[in-house]
């Protein structure tokens, strides 16, 4: 079977599936999704491209552009951005913040909210003018010129993000937060607005299974060394407290976000999108998941 | 350049880098190995093997032997398994007790020295002779009908071992033990106590870069897809609180002892062992570490 | 009114208050206890006692007896005592084991498991033959040469001391235990079992309202200033997770066993008993918290 | 000896030892005090008052203020207040956000920061005019209207109290806060600015010591249980991780601030004042303590 036909197959049977799972409700605005969306879009280092479903329509990334904003970080700070926050998995949330005092304000990775947070400092710091400059940075990453934040997603989770205030409050008083708050906070809840396609997302992360090029001009925007250790850092990281079960059953780099997204990647072949709003109780998809692991299951393929 | 050409380079480096790191004395046997000892075996499954220094040198590989019980009692189990343990990373060691009370009793992952003691309870309660029915599954998969146990080094690791019997009997009083402590610590000691040579070791892993068959013989020892799993679990959770640095560094799933003794696995190509005794601040071999990274970069093969 | 009209009025009305709270069940021998049970005992520092109910019965008075143990081996060490415990309030119990690593294996407080096991150990150092000592001295400080160990309870509690044996060793791989866990949790477990009525009780803890001089024949026990120091422990510390709260709605130092006795003391003035053997959510005996919370309302009169 | 002697005698001890310790510099302003300040003032509920040393000048009372905030939120809302907050003790800092969230956001008790804070949020949604309210009650329960805040020390506080906003935005983020965290930050840290000298304090203090009625005019501010109550919490909790040692030394309820200020009350005898800026390594004022324990041990009076 190639690709399409795996594709749809896999389509079929997990839409046959029940549809178990919640919507990200906590915050408002998620609320309003369609839960019923389902989007798939398939992108090949060899410049193929595939989608099927919902697979056009936007879909808010939320943690997802965390990767966008590491890789950015990264490639304008490079290896001393580890010095403000680690590689390692984080355990369970709950030890979150003990871990973070523990380890004097150093969160576990760039993936949970306080790395992301930091993340964001980071570029606050060095960019002259952040947001625009990181949508500049998406949009060139994904040759997509027309990307856009949503200002009432981004409004709407500011109105509820006491937690995310109570975080980078704390990581400020442990010294790993350089700017005001305010507008670490205000970056950082812009940046998971941005809305995206399955197809614009399944392009825009074909670099990192292509060793840091972009496959449509080969414009390099990681180094490949940089670009593994992206891949090695979402293999291990990306699914919150999820993510060895994701490894396990999937067996692919990848990450989500609460708006039901996940992106994932398979190092010198593709990556893959998928969308369907409904979460499980660890805040994943749960039919992303699951077409997933169907996918690599029939496609016999995974890092594994 | 050619794997034997890479292994004597990278050797040479190895060689030259200043000898950090300590030994693991707090088991007063391993006090008594050799701190200079290095040794690294290759084994592909192309059915090609290869080793340089000290590979045919037995060391004790402690918490390696975590890989083959594990292997053992998915083999005879199946899927239920996780029910007694999980299969997600464990944050830093200092909250692994509070997760474990949080949780139940079910250990984060079959990895770290709670999981790896109820995966001894498991065999204790499935096997006739649980140290030689175990004993005969490495043989088997190693090919290598001389195996053995070092009785000194597990009474060694007995007569200190007051942090695991108040493990073993944290997680009974939590429900998930069925045989008595005394019986399963007795058993999980042993385990730990094997003793092998690189050249072993890269053997006996073979079969896990071969899709779950033996190279030698083609004997299935697991499925295609739980080899899949044991590969993903030893790359989110291998390397106690290090796994993400070394999924960052290395990008191969792989087990670590405290021996010094790491072995480290690329599906579909190879399986790898090095030893040098000496341990960074995380309890992994530091050299081995390093030959592992420069390996890895040198061949520029990585699962990610 | 006088105490005797205060105890049969509040005796009144605490027997006609529903049977809440659970037995024990834990230990299995507490579970055969009759759940009914209802004594009071009153000793006051005029050498007047009283008592109503099942005041002359015998019950279990588990941790109760780490305020003998306490005070035996602080009469022994002296000050040196509070290096190897500390006199702080533990928090919630789930913290406790987190704790004790933070802390380097030096127990909160004396009357949490941990740190009455610590006392035990600090008491076989120090006695050449510790139980008959121990008995001994609660024997001497109550006047009566007859209280014995139940060596059946000792037992019971053994077979499914799990967490406690857990704790031991726990500590133990942190330096704060000098003899073998076996022998520490073997008297430690036969403390916990001696028998007594709340007669005795209220008599034997009489010297701590006394200023550490015994009643009956003026013989100091300890000092009034250690004296002082053990009633704010029984105060900071006496009650679990509870401490708090029978500060808060009694006013008294005091101390609790899962058996459901409690004894209370007000310096200067008496020692008070009570024994129902139901507990409440926190360990703590329902309707003897109720009693001596009616008896101080009563009496009007608290330490605050 | 007399009350007078007393008081000479130690505060010649106490001036003669050696001035350990550390000002609270952490709040910028706090540092410009003078470090060698020390003052004592004794207030009885026979209307006898006595001072020595600095016992005239104003400290910054800080956490001291949280009783006076405590009690008029408990006088307000009555015995409900305690569905908000709890009566434990705390267990150590270091566990106190995880405790909060283990606790849905029901701090252990109304003195750390957190219950302080939730107290803060009471009294906002009940006073028409919070902080004008607030100064009201403490200058009536001290007949002082001269009193005031600090503004200077509140915005000091303010600009670095990112460990305070992470702690309300959190328990917000759990539901235990109704009103924005900015106003209950802005009023938390406007009552920790009040300025107060120790006879101003022992003063205010003494309704406390006399059954929740004001010695000068007999007006009941706390009812006798009440009262009893807010002892009680003194006592378990008042001096951060240091309640145990305080009961342990001193016996007797009481209050500390980082200012460098302890007030306690030996119910129906006497409240006393101290201050030294000094603070050991828990927080709470080195010689201040050690000033209280001399004075108990020397009247031979304490509550145990």
């Amino acid at each position: 079977m190639n690709y399409k036909e795996i594709l749809e197959k896999v389509m079929q049977r997990v839409r046959a599936e029940e549809s178990l799972g919640k919507l990200a409700t906590y915050i408002p605005e998620l609320g309003n999704v369609n839960p019923d969306k389902l989007g798939v879009h398939l992108a090949t280092v060899n410049n193929f491209d595939l989608g099927i479903g919902d697979n056009q329509e936007k879909l808010s990334i939320q943690s997802i552009a965390k990767v966008f904003s590491l890789c950015l970080a990264y490639k304008m700070v490079g290896e001393s951005i580890w010095k403000r926050v680690d590689v390692e998995p984080s355990g369970n949330p709950f030890n979150s913040l003990v871990q973070l005092e523990a380890d004097n304000g150093i969160p576990r990775n760039p993936f949970i909210n306080a790395g992301a947070i930091v993340i964001c400092d980071i570029l606050i710091s060095k960019l002259e003018t952040p947001k625009a400059d990181f949508l500049a940075f998406v949009r060139d990453v994904s040759d997509n010129p027309k990307l856009e934040f949503c200002q009432k997603i981004a409004d709407s989770e500011k109105s509820i993000g006491y937690r995310n205030v109570a975080l980078c409050n704390f990581i400020k008083s442990l010294g790993n937060i350089e700017n005001k708050p305010e507008e670490v906070l205000d970056f950082y809840f812009c940046l998971c607005s941005l809305e995206m396609t399955c197809q614009e997302l399944a392009k825009a992360f074909l670099f990192l299974a292509n060793g840091g090029k972009k496959v449509s001009d080969g414009k390099e925007m990681l180094t490949k060394s940089e670009t593994k250790r992206i891949n090695a850092l979402m293999q291990t990281c990306g699914f919150y407290d999820e993510s060895g079960e994701f490894a396990f059953e999937v067996g692919l780099p990848g990450k989500s976000g609460v708006g039901g997204g996940i992106v994932a990647v398979y190092p010198n072949n593709y990556s893959i999108a998928v969308w369907s709003p409904k979460l499980n109780p660890k805040g994943n998809s749960y039919k992303g998941m699951m077409f997933l692991e169907m996918f690599t299951t029939e496609t016999e393929a995974s890092i594994f």
